[in-house]
């Protein structure tokens, strides 16, 4: 689990890839087995080179060990992240909260909850949940401190705070629909602008 | 499924139960399979009968069907519902927001993410789960409502929204540890703070 403590976006697979089908091929096997219930734990390296068609070699030759190529396959379930224009915080910040919670890859609304009960039992797994997330967040983050810079956000924000502020109500209402009358597609606007403005009389 | 679309707090059992014990013993049984890993769809009647070792008929004496125990049974893993004081709607809100995703059973750590993909499945088991959330948010909906009515919070307030966005924040932080270094302890406050005031520079 080493290499996954240092910083979450060091590229890990020293050579390029010999033939981008294989990298896919195992990609798409790791993310079929856990679609299928399996935990991370009880996957092996085996049963994904048996199920990609390959050898146990061409993974490792790829992936330093299980746990970077598990991150690399979640976060294929994402896409790439967003680029923020950089103009106006108000529209960075809509379009990250849009984002958050959205996958491309329907295989994610099997995946990700039930990783939540091993995520939470197991510190390597949480740190692999928070290497998956954290190139997102560090992008809301520098959003957030260049509002204050710039004077759009108070002097005195707390960033993190304010960063699960944005993010936690779009992802329950996209993973487990919180609330049955609330519209996703304004609801990135709402969730900014409510915390931008507040909610206390004036 | 009938039951379950009544309002959510409409009593179930016509009769009294008859012994308390046998009522604990079904209401275990049943969180115990969910533990376990079983789903809400493959659980039995049965099944919990056998395991808490009453017949079938006994269930059905205090419940009308697996829907309302299970609603019963997943209520109990959360508690008693805080009881706001009713005099300052910030207080009211810091003590509604630090209940939410706070259960009192260690079992539901198992039990409650894994319902999220059956949850999405289907709209029997979203209507369960509904029911088993809308009476918390009928709270904090009468601590907004009054708020905007005394005059502590702005007139054109989107409550819906706003109960979302202090949800949001905590229950992704309970639930999985969203970030590492924000407080529990203290995020309640800082949540019902950071909204009341917004994060716009002024």
């Amino acid at each position: 689990m080493s290499d996954m403590t240092s910083t979450a976006d060091a590229p890990r697979s020293p050579g390029r890839p010999r033939s981008v089908r294989a990298d896919e091929a195992i990609i798409e096997a790791t993310l079929d087995l856990l679609a299928q219930g399996n935990t991370i734990e009880s996957i092996s390296i085996e049963a994904i080179a048996a199920r990609a068609g390959v050898g146990k070699a061409t993974i490792y030759r790829r992936w330093p060990g299980k746990d970077a190529l598990l991150r690399d396959a979640l976060r294929t379930l994402k896409g790439n992240p967003p680029e923020p224009a950089g103009r106006s915080v108000r529209d960075d910040l809509i379009l990250l909260v849009g984002a958050v919670g959205h996958h491309i890859d329907p295989r994610a609304e099997r995946i990700m909850p039930c990783l939540v009960p091993e995520v939470n039992r197991s510190p390597e797994q949480y740190q692999l949940y928070q290497n998956i997330i954290e190139p997102r967040r560090t992008l809301m983050r520098e959003v957030l401190r260049r509002g204050v810079r710039t004077g759009e956000l108070r002097a005195d924000l707390d960033v993190e705070v304010t960063m699960a502020m944005l993010t936690g109500p779009m992802l329950v209402q996209r993973v487990m629909r919180w609330h049955p009358h609330l519209d996703e597609a304004t609801l990135a606007e709402q969730i900014v602008d409510g915390l931008l403005d507040g909610i206390r009389a004036r």
